[in-house]
């Protein structure tokens, strides 16, 4: 879920496309500022349209209202889709990074729904070209924050991938064994259908559509529950044990914390000395 | 959730409004204590009798009891919040702080009802007025307690924030695609329906009213479930981290604390030598 | 739930009590250890037809055997629970230690039973007997892993005080507002219903019974649900903070690790001088 | 879970069955690779089947196909499992090893089915063989993070069992509470349902097939909601202060590590220079 960079889809040196880059990816003139917070509007009004058609009272009585606006954003979007390709030096880059294809995805809905009329409700999808905002409102606070939780995640991603693989194997074993001993009589009717009950269990959701009704099925989900419940340290552990870590080291993590001499940074928060060249480092800016 | 602090509302200098400020905002006299001591009794006792009349068989029985009660307790808390607001320096501070609006809220709904009968329930948001008991019953320790939470809370604040919108957008955008696979015939009658939906699933509540019904929205939900599960590790490895931190520090966080011989940092709260080197540690600048 | 320390209800000086003391509640003695185990096997087994009793199909076609267990189990408890009163010496603090509550509580529901029927079923609070286990097989590595976990959430017993006051105060505003909201034609009959809901909420428990109807009441019941779930990380982290911490400083926390001169433990795991005294420490008994 | 090592099951020395070693458990050489990999993809598409299979739709239409790549599979994996008894040195080590008893649980069932035709389903047990993908694709850093993940429960495990047993005790002794409170009329019908439900409410799953509903059984169901909700955070704060450990310490730990110059120890894994002094650092015993 971490958003792509945009700054290495090539700035067009000069000319009208330079600015329209200007404008369009960037927001350090009066122009690009203004487009952007447009922007951010026209999404928040076309997600809030979106979702408001959905509501059957509403929809029957404005039916035209909801149709027009929905062309009107879409066609705002394509516009700018396009303006966004031709105005980088890299346009298959950005085609082919994140906020290129959720650009993409935020207006197809609205021409397939000519085909299949029941899937325009997916427009809103580009809710997510709000990961922008961040960006756009220069809360570079907030995306410090933003990565170090994406860093901390993507330092845990084979931890995890690991412990994702091994609960998927054990809900298999599991869901087939409740289909076994309940069997298609008491809800579970085949074995995916099983699996998605294993999830809802050991996930403490629960929802409780399917439940066991035989005394051995029960206990074997009691079992469930209780590893469910535990396991669920795991994920947390990892993640927690890497942002622990993490802001253990944090006084000296920004920039003024790297060793001079030979820029090694994230040293211990009582070092005084580079662990890597041995060389001193500089005071931390204040206690805090 | 953090009560403001009531201390900067303005001690009157002296008079009858300084007497009334010193029973009514203070307990350090006499006055003030039984002052403290009986509104908990008062709140507590019309906290009691709100939960009881919206039971049916003891409320139609003792219909005029409930509302003579209810009126007292609405009078007494109206005259004591007319009070405090002619007691302190700064009234106007005093009405739009935490306090202030919760003991607003506390008389409200019942001349509210008045118009609209069935709002008078909501007069029990005066049991937030026992937060003050943390300062009334002088139970320091607890409220030291409580403010490191606080703290950690608010230190957290930014991550927590930034963490939210992202899961708020993929909420949206997973309720949509439930809805658009599922439909209204299987309960998911509209996008804020599935939303709703949506968060059921991803904080693992999992209600049961609404539920996948086809292959596919199942296998959505089985997904979602797994990422709701493994997401709750954010939070708390957020809060975590934040109050590992605040404990393994301490007093000698800062560089004062170090060795004076040589130089090692980081020792416990209650150290007086170095766990290095047995030489005397220098005394904390102050205790916190 | 942390189990009483049983060896001081005073030890009899000599004759046959000092003999029973060793038998009932000691283990050192071949008679004591056999005493244990008989208990403990006595425990199992009765706990065992408090529940298979309980089962219809079972209990029905068993009526006297099971009448005749039970009471064959009471008597051999309450012969033991006499037996230890007159063999302590201060037979008092026995009474309303720990284990003489539950060594009471299990016996009590049988006698209880002759007047109210439907009670006997609780004799199986007996099972909590099996606490005692930890002691009787000296199981001495178990009970400190035990004691670490006691320590830890007696440590955090007034973070997790203030924590859980906040939150009743919450659930009780909260559940109040949804029964307004929605009503008693929902099936929030009245606030304590809906209290018992809105803990069933926050707790992302979820059982369905009773769920939000409106709009409005599901737009709250999400917002609940967030709060629910970040909350979660505040036991969380607390619990975690503490054992994180205890963990830290784990390798000179056994007697040996204790300073030799004025007796202080705790130590860091990197000490090497008392921070108490400024005593050199002994050396760790080996790298783990 | 964790899965045992393979590699202590006796290598022959020479002749047919150490090329066949080779092939069968080893993967240094290109037949042998072949052969993990040709047995990865039958494990897959076998249990694609075996799930397949229990869609009504699918297999009433399918039934021969189904029976005939059931048999196949079953037959084929019979013939590897031999093949591994006959080429190891221990055959009986290998027989009673994790992966040997998977191996012939991935076989029995289709046998078994024979004379009980329901169990059939159970072969897909057989997707625990993947767990030896982790080896097959010398996926050696996934198998890294997944010994750490193994150690750290492995090294928790006894706190894990205590905690347990006493959640067992707790959920027998309120799930007793209820059946006694609420009764068969209320779908608590006896004690081992009722215990069931504890679970489901303990651990926060609450599929709500049960739900109490009287009063009295709300108020205690919400105090058991709580104490599970708390309750969580002691498996998580085991595990969690366990990686932290394991995570902050590294190479260093051990005395060895200390810096010769000013003996401060616990430095980060990669540290060549003291953070206290500048010194430089003995070299790490051995890279782990």
């Amino acid at each position: 879920m971490t958003p792509g960079d945009e700054s290495d889809l090539g700035r067009p040196p000069a000319g009208w496309r330079r600015r329209a880059y200007e404008v369009i990816f960037e927001s350090e003139t009066p122009a690009g500022r203004a487009f952007d917070k447009f922007i951010v509007a026209a999404i928040l009004v076309s997600v809030a349209v979106v979702v408001a058609d959905s509501v059957q009272e509403w929809s029957s009585r404005n039916r035209r209202l909801f149709d027009a606006a929905e062309w009107f954003f879409t066609i705002l979007f394509t516009v700018e889709y396009i303006a966004r390709v031709v105005s980088v030096e890299k346009p298959w880059r950005y085609v082919r990074s994140f906020y290129g294809i959720v650009d993409l995805l935020s207006v197809l809905p609205t021409y397939l729904a000519i085909l299949f009329p029941e899937t325009h409700a997916l427009i809103d999808v580009r809710v997510l070209r709000l990961l922008r905002v961040f960006r756009i409102f220069r809360l570079t606070q907030y995306v410090e924050e933003y990565q170090m939780l994406g860093e901390a995640l993507a330092a845990s991603r084979r931890k995890i991938l690991v412990f994702l693989s091994v609960v998927l194997m054990v809900v298999l074993v599991l869901g087939t064994l409740l289909y076994v001993v309940e069997g298609p009589e008491h809800g579970f009717k085949n074995i995916p259908t099983s699996v998605y009950w294993a999830v809802t269990t050991i996930t403490t959701v629960g929802f409780g559509d399917i439940t066991p009704k035989t005394d051995v099925g029960r206990f074997i989900a009691s079992v469930m529950m209780l590893i469910g419940w535990g396991t669920l340290a795991v994920p947390t552990g990892i993640v927690t044990a890497e942002m622990t870590a993490r802001r253990g080291i944090g006084v000296f993590r920004s920039r003024a914390g790297r060793c001079d001499k030979c820029g090694v940074g994230g040293h211990q928060a009582d070092a005084r000395f580079c662990r890597n060249c041995g060389a001193s480092l500089p005071e931390p800016a204040g206690a805090e």
